[in-house]
């Protein structure tokens, strides 16, 4: 998530500091590795690949010290892998003495493409400041040059700005100390016979990973931040693999400790260097609060989590049923608007429905199990939005939903009405097929997780094959296209897309489309969620 | 001194660890002040300042706290002087909670000139990395960026990069730790009615404390080395003014326990991280370490120092004699030329010849004094030599010197030969009142190095006024287009003459530029030195 700015610098929060308690008490303790590169590359044109770019090996890695860089020499550091941490390297100088200091530039990437741009051409409206980039000056060699921040990178640049005529620097020991709050290789990888659905779950398994930190994290390169509608995807993702059920319990707590005044859940909240709640609101993402709990209530059922968060849950449900009229209809304002997905080109009311819909059913769980005496009213509710979803919004003749005014037939409608279980099984089939053969080839949709709900409701609807075939279109297609972990963004048809311009500030590792190894545990191993459990129970 | 690259990296050196020990026991402690701005500025065009610029005050430094600043925003902090040292700053962010770094460039100027030049258009032969700049990013805010590098500066620069569009940064609290040697604050400055003579004695002895670090610096912006032809002239002021001895001697004691196997003290040292000489080496900066020596008996006879130093100096002579043919000609090579100053569009020879005799003259004073029993040889050596020069170099119908098969007339020539004291008092005036008379303007001439020793050769030949007139206008000349200390280069027929192609590289504080304090002392006050002397000797 991203790409959504909202400025509401007046709205007033809570900060409920027991909750805030129990959130840091679940905060896990971040797990280290020593990485080194495996070659040293240059990039290279390659048309098949991301933007046209790939690298090709000029040296090992070993060949570093025998190559004295002066003033715009350059290396391209391969670390063969998608790591987040931080990167140190030692330098020394060679020559006569050193005159001068050493002036250099670091940048980082996780895609080759981005080593063909140059961060003084990006003047985006986003924030220059994700470029992963340093310039630095070295007054004394030796030295080692251990940077303190954390980057998210597969490649690293060094560029040689300057030494002086009379000198040269070597560098040498390179390495990065990656982190996680996770560890991919203790997970065991289920056995997957077609070679790219196995390599699918395998970069899906490490963008979860490096995505997984003190918080979820959107994406480890930028934004760096907990969002609730990422939280739902990569909690549903964690259960499926590695199963570490206190982080997502820090980050439901962090969001029910720090609701706005009026009791919504925040979008996203910050935690560096403390706990701050970001001033944006979305609808579905304040209910799918409800979701996340009840995801974690139907893994792993917790009464004290439930006694917790329970009434937050119940005052987001309260908040949107004000927005529903009494013939059952969700009438959403500009100040609160339902995301779905970041394009706003398709007409959003009927998914919002759904998203209500879907969230109102998982609510009605938790208030049986929090013995919840106004469950009746809920069930009313929903049986009203359930009324008014099957006989207004789905146009019978068509057999599909519609959408707005203009009666738009869009797919997001389609898949969120599946998933939201408003019509019986058969009528969730012909609605999918009906998609497949009507709306696909999907158009103007460039985020993974939009992706990820049409593939769930084509496997919900059972059309398995129609879901793998899109999840190997599309995730498969950012693998074909050189991807060691998956995208914020790809559209198919447009492979450069940057919602920002530039592929600089793109974000190649992004929590929100890791949800193939959930897919793939739910949808296409026998008893798949269960043995993740059983595995997780047995560390 | 800079502007010399030589590379003789196979060359071989001594290490007398001994000597080095020494140098280390009289390594000063530095003394630090905390400096904070006097204003906020702009950049303003006023073209009777150099390049054409100068600063007008915007707003109080206490408006910092009131100016958010985002993208592009810029701010300018004025110290109100020249300040070498470490600078520090808060940092904090306003608006909306800050979901992207702050990105942010720290330049920092000596002269106001400099922030007019972008770095990125700089390509020159001199190393880029000396370009006082650097960009920063901060995950985190509040912070302290505390920078760790030491500057030379007055003015700092600060340059939003980015924050994003959602919260802006807040600056304050800027501050430089100083750091040198000496303290100005404690010196006593010479009633001098003349107010440009006392401005130009201000300036000389600023110039001179921020120059006086763990060694002489050439200068604290660029090289920040000890060279021995500026280690030379810094000592003579040192003694008129801050009398700190110790600092004088462990250079002595660097540059005698690091010469080249044959004996050749090196032109420069580096001291950080350990004690290493350069391999440039230039035949009238190693005769300087006699010289030095020579001074520094003379002002504070020291016969352990003599002991010490006595033998590296009979060998900068001895390697030097071998240079002299048998008519008492100096004949010099190329892998050893003599200096005189940067420019090589005049002829060296009569110049090198006279500093030979200059050192000889104080070399054979050492001699006497070290008890050496050889000293009718040098006695003998010195004769021929002036017989040389006075018989062939000394052209009678001129009444001037000239140098070279093309017999040239040059200013270095009789400077020089006047300092060494070739001909008889008369003589020598005759010589400067002609110099004077024909050869001035002085052109083609940009080092202050160079214009010390003909302003010393006048007040040496009896011509104050002329003395007075060429400072006034030579660092008076620094001063009206708006010098807090003295450059490393100044050309007063090309005032924004670099050396180097861009005042981004220009030294603007500069150690051979100081003397006037020393030119003052010993030649405008009564007693000048002896009164420096006791003053320094009393604290």
């Amino acid at each position: 998530m991203a790409f959504t700015f909202q400025v509401n610098d007046e709205v007033k929060f809570k900060h409920d500091e027991a909750l805030l308690a129990k959130s840091q008490g679940f905060k896990p303790t971040l797990k280290h590795h020593v990485v080194t590169p495996t070659a040293l590359v240059a990039l290279d044109r390659q048309p098949k690949l991301l933007g046209g770019y790939g690298v090709k090996k000029v040296a090992e890695v070993s060949d570093l010290v025998n190559q004295p860089l002066k003033r715009d020499g350059r290396i391209i550091l391969d670390f063969g892998e998608h790591c987040v941490g931080k990167f140190s390297i030692n330098a020394t100088a060679t020559g006569s003495p050193m005159d001068a200091p050493l002036f250099c530039r670091i940048r980082f990437a996780e895609m080759p493409v981005e080593l063909s741009y140059n961060s003084a051409d990006y003047d985006g409206w986003l924030s220059k400041s994700w470029i992963q980039e340093e310039t630095l000056h070295l007054d004394q060699l030796p030295a080692t040059i251990d940077l303190p921040r954390r980057y998210s990178f597969r490649y690293v640049e060094i560029t040689v700005l300057d030494t002086s005529p009379k000198w040269q620097v070597v560098f040498d020991q390179p390495q990065v100390i990656t982190q996680s709050s996770v560890d991919a290789r203790q997970v065991t990888v289920p056995k997957l016979a077609d070679p790219m659905l196995k390599r699918i779950y395998q970069v899906g398994l490490k963008t979860l990973e490096d995505c997984m930190q003190e918080v979820f994290e959107d994406g480890p390169k930028r934004d760096r931040r907990l969002w609730i509608g990422d939280l739902r995807l990569q909690a549903l993702a964690d259960y499926a693999t590695f199963g570490n059920t206190d982080i997502i319990k820090r980050c439901l707590y962090l969001f029910g400790a720090m609701p706005a005044e009026d009791g919504r859940v925040v979008a996203n909240v910050f935690t560096q260097p403390k706990d701050v709640p970001d001033d944006t609101f979305l609808f579905d993402y304040s209910l799918f609060f409800i979701s996340i709990l009840s995801d974690y209530e139907n893994y792993d059922a917790d009464d004290q989590l439930l006694t917790d968060l329970y009434p937050v849950a119940k005052k987001q449900m309260d908040v949107a049923l004000a927005k529903v009229d009494d013939q059952g209809q969700l009438q959403l304002s500009d100040d609160y608007p339902v995301f779905v997905d970041w394009s706003n080109d398709f007409d959003k009311t009927t998914a919002g429905q759904a998203v209500m819909i879907y969230a109102l059913r998982q609510f009605i769980q938790l208030a049986h199990q929090a013995q919840d005496d106004q469950v009746d009213r809920y069930q009313a509710a929903l049986d009203q939005l359930l009324n008014f979803a099957q006989a207004q919004l789905f146009d019978s003749d068509q057999g599909l939903f519609v959408s707005g005014p203009k009666r738009e037939v869009n797919i997001a409608s389609q898949a969120w009405m599946v998933l939201a279980q408003v019509m019986d099984d058969a009528t969730n089939k012909a609605i999918m097929q009906k998609t497949v053969a009507q709306l696909f080839p999907v158009t103007g949709i460039a985020t993974p997780y939009m992706y990820h709900h049409i593939t769930e409701a084509l496997f919900e609807a059972g059309l398995t094959d129609d879901a793998i075939a899109l999840m190997k279109h599309y995730w498969g297609g950012m693998i074909t296209l050189g991807a060691d972990t998956y995208w914020e963004a790809y559209d198919p048809n447009q492979q450069d897309y940057s919602p920002y311009g530039s592929p600089l500030l793109n974000s190649y590792c992004h929590a929100w489309s890791c949800t193939p190894v959930y897919l793939i545990q739910k949808y296409l191993i026998k008893g798949g969620l269960k043995n993740a459990k059983r595995e997780s129970d047995a560390q």
